[in-house]
This record gives C-alpha cells, sequence and structure tokens, in this order.
C-alpha cells in the first residue's frame, strides 16, 4: 500500500463528503467536546481497513487516538468491536461516513475473498482479482483481495500484457501477436493469452506465452486441455466463474482462476459505529 | 451533472489503469488501425451512463465519434446496443475498461432504483438515495439514482441538517438541538430529524424540524403514529429497508423511503464491448 | 470549516507568493534566526481569521507556535493585538502577507456583517449573504459573515432551488416552474422564488415555494404585500438593498435580507504585523 | 497571461459553484434549449475581463459563441453592452455567476486604477499595485492594473528583493542588509530599499538600492529629500496613498507610487446579465 | 504513452515556466502577430519527442498548426528539419523553451540508447533501462529508450519483484526471500534476483527465479557461469557498464544489460528552434 | 526554497515510483523491521539535497530520524558519509531511489558550478545558470547552482524581460524593442538585451538596457567592445560557452557567464545508500 497516495485519496474523499462545513456537527459540538467512537462488527467476516481508519483520522484531526482492536486479515464475529477512537467528538462523527464506506467496502472484498479461498481447498488453484475494481478505488479493492487471502492479477494495462480475443482476431493470430508483441517489451513483462479452443492453446504453448488463461472455458474443456501445458507456463480460468461453480474449476487442476465478482459487485460490509461522550 | 467534475474524474480514473502505458495495445495497433466498438447490454434494465462514455471517449481522443442508441434512462434489453463509437482502435479498447466499469455500476444503480420505485406504485412513497455512495463517486451515484426514477437526499455533510442519535443523546433533546441548530443556519437549509419513539416524534413536530426520519421503525409503527404529523412536515422512513419489505412501508402513507442498498451493494450491470476493425 | 479543504487553500495561496522562495528573507536569515510577530488591530471591529493564522503557520512550518490573544468572533479595537506568533524569522515574514490578506478579509466581512445585524436590531430580521464571493474563497467568505453575527445564504448551484426572472420567463409562470422542479428534487433540498409583484407573489404562495424573495421591491411593497404569506413560508428581501436602507427593509417584517455588499465589495480591515527578534 | 493557468483556475472556480450539479437549472432546461446572455455594465469605468469570458463559456461548453464587443481596456458607459454569449441556456447560467464575480472584480480595479492614473496626470508618477491582492487571483489582480493603465509592481517574494524595516532592523543597517543580499541574488533581480528617514536615504544611495520606496512619508519630506537620489535610483513612494491624496505625492516628482488599494478593498463593477430565449 | 498524462504534465512544465505572464513577449507581439518556428537538429542521432512537440503546441494553441517532418524513430542529421510550427509567434516562443528542454533529453536518451544498441549488435545483447530516471520524467524517459531501440526496465517498484543484497541479507538468503515473496504476489508478476557470487547464482536457479541479474559481476564470471542458466530463466547484467565496456558483456551470451548512464547522465541533444514572421 | 512546493514535487515523485506498492519491500519486510540507511559520497564535489533527504523521508513515514552529516554546499569526499537515516527499513527504501535520484542530481549541478567557479577565480566573472533546466524540476535546478557557488539566472518567462535576436527582428531594432516593452512593464523588473555586434550593443545602450548579454560572441569582441558599456549596466556572456573555454571568458571583463551546460546535460553524481538493519 502507498501510504501517500491514500493520504490524498482520502483528503479528495473527506472533501467530497464535507464540502465547506458539517452543517449539523458545527453547529452543535465544540472542538472542545470529547467523545469515543467504535466500529463494531454486525456480521462475520475478514476485517480490512486498519490504515484507513489510522491514516484517515490522523488527517483529519492529528490528536485523535486509535486504537486497533482488530488487524487487516483478523476474522472478526458479529459484535466484535474492531477499533475505538477518541478525541474531538465533532471530528469523530465528520469522518466517519467516509471511514465507513470504505472499510466495509474493503472488508466485503475481503470477506467474500476468503469465501472463494475455502471453495478452492485441498486444489492447487489460487483466486486472483480482475480490472474489474471501481475507478478510483482499485489500490484499496486489490488490497483487500490480498488480505482475504487472493492473489492480484495485473494492476492496469501496464504492467503486464494481455492479449485478448480482440488482439488475436486484429493480428491474425495468436503467435504473430506474441512475435509482434515481444519485439516491443522487456524481460520484466509477462505475457497472457486468453485462449478458446485447443487450437489456440496449442498455438500459444508454442509460442511460448507466459500465462494461459483459459476464457469462457467450461471445467472439461478444462480439464482436457491442461495437460498439454508445460510446467513453466502458468494456468488460469477466467470467464463466467462464480462462488457457485468455483470448486469445480478449481478441480480441473488450473492455477489460477480470476474472479470479476470479487470486485466488481461487492456487498457491502455490515460494521457500524457506536458513539459515547466524555 | 458538472462535466467540468466529470472530466477531471475521467482524467483521473484514466490514469489509475493506463498508468504509463498500454503495453498490449501500444504494441498490437499503430495510431492509424481503425475499428468499432459497440457496447451491449447483456441484461434488462435502466441505461445510465450517457455523458461518461461521450466525455470519456472525447478526452482520450478527440477524433473518436460516439452515437449514442440508448439515452439516460432509457430501458434496455439483454441483447440491445447501447452506443457505436468509431475511431482509433488503440484508443478505443484503452477507454474500454474504466468506461465499462462506471457504467456497469451506472446502470446498475439505476435499474435497482428503478425496480424499488416500481415496489412503490400505487403508493405516494418516493424512494431516495443516502450517504452511502462509494468515496470519489457520489456525484455519478446519485445522478444514476435519479435517472433510476428515484430523488436525492443529501449530497454531503454541508447541504442538510440531520440531527441523528447521537447528536439528540449529546444535546440532551431533539428540542434543544434544534434550537441550537437553528441559531447557526441559514433559512434555505432544512432540517431533518430522526426519530425512533412516539415521544420523540412528537417533540420533532413540536420544534418544527422540516423533515421527519422514522429511523428502524416497523411498518406498524409509522403507520400508528403518521397522522401525528402535520402536512408542512415531510416524511421519511429509513434502516432496514430493502426491496424485499420496501411496499410494507410505502403502504404506511409514509412520503418517502430511502434505502442504503441502492447504492452501498450495487451489483455491476452486465454490459459488455464487442469489437470490429474496419 | 472544512480544515482539509482550508489546508489545501493554504497551500496554493503560498505558492502563489512564495513561488520558488522569498528571495529577501532566504538571503537576510538564517532558519535558526529566531522571532516573534503579533497581529495588531488597526481598527474596530469584528474578528475573524483564527483558523487561518493557526493552519496557515503550521503547514509552513510545525514548529511555529501560534498563541490567539483573541477569538473568531471576538469585538477587537484599535491597538489591541489578536496574535502573538514565534518561531524561526524567516517562516514568520514568509507567512506574513498570505495571512494578513486573507484575515483582512475575513475581518473586514465579519465586521460589515456586524454592522449590519446592528441596523436590524429591534426587527425580526436577519441578515444573509450570496453567492457575491470571491472565486476560490467562498468557504472563508461565509464563514465570515457567519462569524459576523450573519446567516448562509445558499453555498452554490447545488444545494438550493431559486427559481429566478430568467427561469420564470422560460418556463412560462412561477407556477409551471415549481412544478417541473418538484418533480427532480429531493425533499431535502428548498425551493426559493424570486417575485417581482404582487401577482407572482401569490403565485409563488399558491405553489408553496419554501422562500419567497422579494426581488428589487421596496420597503413599501413589500410591507404592502408581507400579510399575503403564510406563516410555513419564510420571506427574504433582496437587490439594492444597502447598509444605508437597510433598517427600512428590516422594518417592514421581512425575515431574511441578503446584501451582495457583505461580500462583492470588501473593504480589508486594518491589522497589521509588527515584528521582534530574539 | 498565462492561459494555461486561467483555464485551471476556471475549472476550481466552477467547482466551487456549481459542485455536483446545478439543480435549479438542469431542472428546468434540457441542454438543446438555446439563448443569448449578454453582459452590460451599469456604470462607467475601464473594461477588463474578455479571456474570463471567452476561456470560461469555452471550457464550459466548447459550442457556447462569445462574441466581445469591447476589448480588454475599452472605456466603458453604462448602459453599454459587452459581450454577446449565445448557446445552451443551462451552460449560459451555468457560468453567469463564477464569470461576473471574475469580471465585476476585474473592472473595478481597473477603473481605480484608470482613476488614479488620472489623479497623476502631467506629473512623471505612475500608479502601481502591491502584493496586498486576493489570494488565489493576484494573476488577474495584476492583470488588472496593467489594463487600467498602471503598472505591476512585484508578483511575489520570488521576484525582486524588497529590504523592509523588519530586515534592517534585524541585520542592523541598510548597508549591511544591501551587501548581504548581493553576494546572493543573481543580476537580473533589482533591489528595493524601504527607507523612512533621510539618513536611511543617503545609506540606500550610497548601497546603490536600484530602487528606493519613500515608506509612510509626507510629500513635503520626498520633495525634500528626492533630488539626493541619483538617476540611475528609481523612486517609489507608498504607504497610507489613497485616491485623495495622490496627487499631492505625484507633485513631488516621485516616480512611482504604489496603493494597496487598488486590490485590497475592490468595489465590483456594476455589470449584470440580461437572458433572452431563441 | 498515457497522452492524458502527457497532458497534465505539460500543463504544469508550462506554468512552472510561464508563471503568471511571459512578460517579454507579450509586451512586444499581439496574439495576431502570426510567425513559423523550425526545430532544427543540430548534430546526428535518433529523433525522439513527436508527441511533446504536438500535444505541447495543441495545450498552448488549439490554431498552432504542427506538421512534423521526422517521427520517433527516425535518424536525424546535423542541420536536418524535424518539424515546422504555424501560429500566433507570442505562443510559439511561449512554448519553445519547455518543449526543447523536453525534447533535447528524449533525443538524447535515445541517441544515447541506438549508441549503446550498435555495440550490442552481433550478440543476442538487448539494452534496457533501469529507475534511475529523473523523478517526473519517468514516462517520458522510458518512452525514449523504447525509441531508440532498447528495452523498458521495471517502471517502478509496483511492477516487478526485485530482490537485492539488502534484502536477501536481511531475509538470511536468496531461497527464504523467493519463497517468501512468492506467497504474496500473483502469477502476472515476474521475480529477479541480484546475485553477486556462483553460490547465490545456484540458489537463485534452484528456486526458479525468472530474472537472474548479475550485479558488478565482470565479463569474464558471467562468461564462466551462464552456461548454469536454464533456458526459461532470463539473465541481465548490471552494474558499472558503460559504453566502453558495454560490447564485452554483450558477448558473454547474457540476454539483456541494464544501464543507468541512459537515463541518469543525459546529455541534452542539440536542436534549436529558428522563427520567421509573416 | 519554498519547502510547500518541495513536498508537493515530492508526494509526486514518489507516486510515480511506488504506484499502488513496493511489492518486494512489502513482501519481505514488516513495518516493525527496523534498519539503518547511510548515504556515502562515492566521488569528491559539493553536497546539495539537505532537505530532499529530510523532507523525502519526514513525508514518507515522520517517524523516520535523518542525521545530515552533511549540510548544502559542504564539500565532501569520495566515502565519506552524507547523512544517516533511521526508522522502519520498509519505507527506508522505499524513498531510496527516488532520494538518490534527486540528490545524485543537485550534487552534480552543485559541484560543476562550483568547477566553473575555480575557472573564473582571480577574475571578476560570476557564472550563471539559463532556463536549460529539466521541466518540474526547476527550482531545485536553481537551488543547486547557488549551493554550487554560482548565481541565478532568471527563474521564468516572467521576472525579467529577456529580449532576443527574434524579438529585436520582429519589432525592427533594439531601441523600438525596449522602448515598447519599457511602456508595459513595472520598475521592479530588469530589462536584458541579447547583442550579436558592436552596432546593436551601442543601440543597447543608448537606450539604457539593463543588461546586455554577449550572444554567441568571441572573447576577442567581447574584449573589444566591453569598454564602451557604461558602470550602471550589467554585462553578461552566453552561447557556447563551456567549462574548457570559461576561463577567457572571465578574463574579457565580463561581469556573468551564463552556461546552460550546468544544468542540460548534467552527469549523476556518484552517492550510493549502504543498509543495515537492527
Amino acid at each position: 500500500m502507498n501510504v501517500i497516495k491514500l493520504k490524498s485519496m482520502l483528503n479528495e474523499f473527506y472533501n467530497e463528503d464535507i464540502g465547506d462545513c458539517d452543517i449539523t456537527g458545527e453547529s452543535l459540538f465544540s472542538m472542545a467536546d470529547l467523545g469515543e467512537l467504535t466500529f463494531i462488527s454486525k456480521q462475520t467476516g475478514v476485517f480490512c481497513g486498519e490504515m484507513v481508519i489510522k491514516e484517515g483520522y490522523k488527517l483529519l484531526d492529528s490528536e485523535i487516538e486509535v486504537t486497533m482492536l482488530k488487524q487487516d486479515g483478523s476474522v472478526i464475529e458479529s459484535g466484535e468491536k474492531v477499533a475505538i477512537v477518541k478525541g474531538s467528538i465533532q471530528n469523530l462523527l465528520k469522518g466517519e461516513r467516509v471511514i465507513l464506506n470504505l472499510i466495509q467496502r474493503m472488508c466485503g472484498i475481503a470477506s467474500i475473498t476468503a469465501e472463494a479461498m475455502k471453495r478452492v481447498t485441498g486444489t492447487s488453484a489460487k483466486v486472483s482479482d480482475t480490472r474489474k475494481t471501481l475507478p478510483g478505488l482499485r489500490m484499496l479493492d486489490k488490497y483487500a483481495v490480498l488480505i482475504g487471502g487472493g492473489v492480484n492479477h495485473r494492476f492496469g494495462l501496464y504492467d503486464t500484457v494481455m492479449i485478448k480475443d480482440n488482439h488475436i482476431s486484429f493480428v491474425g493470430s495468436i503467435g504473430e501477436a506474441i512475435k509482434k508483441v515481444r519485439k516491443k517489451i522487456g524481460h520484466t513483462v509477462k505475457i497472457e493469452v486468453e485462449i478458446e479452443s485447443k487450437e489456440q492453446l496449442l498455438e500459444a504453448i508454442e509460442y511460448k506465452a507466459d500465462i494461459i488463461m483459459f476464457d469462457n472455458c467450461t471445467p472439461q474443456e478444462i480439464q482436457n486441455w491442461i495437460d498439454f501445458v508445460p510446467d513453466e507456463i502458468v494456468t488460469e480460468a477466467s470467464g463466467n466463474i462464480t462462488l457457485n461453480n468455483l470448486n469445480a474449476y478449481a478441480k480441473t487442476g488450473i492455477q489460477y482462476i480470476s474472479l470479476g465478482c470479487l470486485t466488481h459487485s461487492v456487498k457491502a460490509f455490515d460494521i457500524s459505529a457506536r458513539v459515547k461522550f466524555n
């Protein structure tokens, strides 16, 4: 996590919510009114969001004290306290909504990722994310996948070559596409190729793709074809895979399964904030 | 919608996804390679995202031509085309993921809002959003609620007074809180008060709150109490209301029902992009 | 006041004034040269600018100590000290001009607002600002009005509906305009309508505007018409009202009087900085 | 004028005023509703703000057409049209307030500068501004002084050495201060020294200051002392000079008179916008 | 290249150079004065900077016409014209220095890279850059290496794992470090390990590093050890390699040679701008 | 140096290098792992970069302790320690590359400037920089020249008038150009004129330029002509001057010699970072 980037994000998010003032809180509390805000989980899952709570309140008011009772990756049960924050009640409430909105998403992502990891237990498959994250939140979305026990797929268009159906049909063949790309890229970048048929698979193997993604294939197809893949090439399945059919894919011997649903349709994890006054 | 703000948001979102380059696309396509990208709906719902597609591609490449086949608010069926975009294939693909990530969320919000509106048909209730939007995306989230037929609740801490349980318990009573706030705020701002009991309701009425929110009340409680509210005070229900129990609330005579689920747990609407080369 | 926003504003303002260096101060003082800078009022009025002095110096140099002798809203007499600031003389002088330029404006606004409030003493009228603030400074301008004893009108185009003559003449009538707006907006937003004649007034009442603004009306006109307005509608006068004729308007029974002159033509309040060396 | 900087300023200013939307205008007008907005002067003075109107509307909507009837520096009479702007009525109104707030200030500055220049007619004195501009607006404030016929003093701490009383008393003498500064600065930077007595004047002359500022001196003092100043040193008067006593200073033979009042207490110039619909 | 990012960079760079105005050009030219500016090479090398010239002038003035006579990657001889730019002479000169400063660096990098590539001709080695680029300019620095015929090493800390001596000595061994990293990272990221001895080399091979960097090794050492490396592991040499000893390294059979000197000590390529008036 | 500006620059530079995370360091070190990083010079020269090290690490982690062993302007020998930095090893390494890239450039500039100053010893000439700095780094480049013992030429187009050959040929003559500029500019700005012949020199003297730059003249030409220049006009030589011919120019009696090579082709100064673990 890049904390410098996190701070700018939090500054922007606060400005979005606070605008020129919190007209309610600034009318009712003086800066000297102190209190305590406790974040409490209302469901069971994996906690994620430590830095958001800590840096979020530090930015708003350097005198607020944050005590984390759970760390990123801790399993949290319904009713458990996550963090206690003490200081100016006006500032505790000013930051509450932004911080809740973020950590509810992050815990939601970490928890569904952990759930997905359970479904692949006993297989050699790992669960990975995609670029289907929410614009502006990719760093946090991907961090939450990591905390949930998954691994990160590429972060953007810039860090891994991904040859998809459109690229292939434009260039003419997988082999041509790999050759063309290889002339331009450096040695630190991997080439991943999407394949949809056995022919494409064999071509990707011949041209030594680093990663082969079985795109929209059935578990049966993958099982039939995967033994053609030599050890030094990584395998990945993607496309229409959900928690429900995940185990079937995991049993095929595939190494990575990437799931858009980890981040594109996140259910907010139920965490609430309870306030006490001094 | 503030288009100037939308443009800065899109610029940031592109930088997040593109970084220093699209290593795949820039290796495979020259800028002279032209093509056509069609956004196609894969499910039925309400479209939202016209400005994102138009401004998104204009920012990336002023020579790309966008033709919208659906407008914000159009009902779209699975299989229907939403927009056709023509120009440099490299830039068409560079923008694809960011734009899809945004419009899938916006269509998701518009569609669930439209669904919620159906459930209140025949009653006088309207559906409203909350501040449970994703940080950095509030303008688009709230716009999508509007397009889906809902209304917007306050945009942030700055535009409406919202006296909640924490405020009340700190100040001592609803009456004190309203009086204290009223001394500070101007005449253009409404005061909304959350009530949880009949006693609180009567106090909020006595002190002439502009809006009374029945917080975590049952439909039965609301029905029992709502006739105490004079015509000039607006009523709203909130807390644990979902699509499932929405109709029961709508039938109580309440005027507005605010639903966090419109924006805090959005299911991405299935839209895909199909590419053709010239 | 949103302190996070204030800090970004101050950073920008310092960059405007300092550029790449203070060539005089950096040539003459080392960072170890210490001193004391006292802000002293040269006229009588209402002080405003506490946060600007405190945050302004903290941003520039976290070791500078600020002692406020006056708080926002304090009446200050000519010759009175407002604040004493101790630390690196180089940084004390680096921040001086930016801070003076801001607080002289803020005290100017607070003081003229307090003066305006005096002129409405004994009536039920309150003084309000407008959107005629200086671009980039609205948060501070509006805050200063509040400190001077006035109330804030809407902060921008986003937080209150304001139906003006142009809107009315385009749509055809006040009634049509109110109906059209009401279909789009939520329940947390008030509708204000500008009226210029008795006919318009009655129409605005009929369609239940939340606020009626008597625009460019004489005190006599307002007095003649104001009794038509029911209790639940707020009244406001605006247009060509200055400190000179303010009392005449206040006596009409109007509730709010908005004055562009509070912020559009601010006279800098005379505060100076005196420096001592250790 | 740096147009690139102007555009970022305008973007920020629009975001301040528009926020997430113009709830009134976006409810009442569609983007296809066209109209015409005319800026009309309500008083006599010097126009300034051409670029603000042109770039301001271009940023908001590239299809809006701006026709300038007056140029920067044109004398405008009450009732005269300044510019006609045609296009989407929604966008015409969205930009109106920000643009008016800026050009009313700029015309105010240009006009009072022109007035000041009249008061020095027949003398060799020129009128100059100071750093008492509004934070965030210095580029526009100084540009308006130029358009009004004045000249610009230094733009910030970075472009001219200004040795003031505090610097002198810390270092010990004017001579020491000049020597110390001269060791650090380059040959493209001028050294200005504030003097308050004849002794200081003679010292500043001896050490070859480039500019000598007679600070808070009476016209009589200046007249008595100015002949000591050799031709190659520029003279400037400053401190408590207003339009009222300006002529007395101008007649002393001083070359430049800097006036804080040109920018620190600007009276908004009365310009209004009239709208017609197509 | 991310053009959206390039534009923000250019905006910042112009603000750095222009500040509030070009006092010379704005005093001497009106906006209507037209001219032509030709960029001419004064030495022989590889051109790079097409987008900087095109986007740079478009940002400054959308009416300026740019005609490129050379493309990125073209060999340019001393005396050859690179581009002709026509339009407002004031804006042609406003942009000249920023654009020259950038393209002189980019051509310098492209040309030294091309020179390095010549020195490895006939071997299987390719030349690569490092992270020793100038802060704020990495995108352009790396792009220029590509245009010069080299390949890009990782763009930052975020896109490739690089296990260096510090990491190894902290964790205890190469094997431990690779195992620890592998648990955290996804399948799209390569692991590069720096080795300084044969023992380290064998350990890196055993633990299947994706890339092995021979750090500060002599050509002789590399030649002795390189045959231990299996085909699927990429080899790279780095540390104290310059144009002078580059060929000796290339002949060892190494696949990539990374050179800090391509970007950390760039000699500006001599390009000048000649102006004609219409 | 403007520290507020330095901090924003460093924030941007970190984001460029770190992106969303340091995948290596964050995989291998916990935040509790402590260590010590020492910056050590590998060559002899002048140190520059104190603020970059101090502010750079403070921004990244406020608990890191920086101890400077050398100050800006200290002569450093090969092998000498420059600074010791203690704290979280993860953060020490996160900042290492950005800080090294900056201080290697700054020491490079300071050292070559010091070298140039040596070559003019015994003459009255001073060495000055130009605007040939790297975009985005001008503040630091110019600061390093100062630390190396040189002086700064103008910082941008905004702070000194520079009448060049293009301006002269457009306007018609040096005299006309000076007259035209003088009407527009204030008294705090100097006018520098480039001359290439004796005729131009005499014209520049006649019209009282503040600074005359002998552009692309030979030392002989300057020697022949320099006595025509009266005392109150500053002289400068520029164009094709390098360390090699610098002394010949210095002996002509010229006052300032500006050298593009101080900043346009900087050789990175060899400083490395050695790490120890606690």
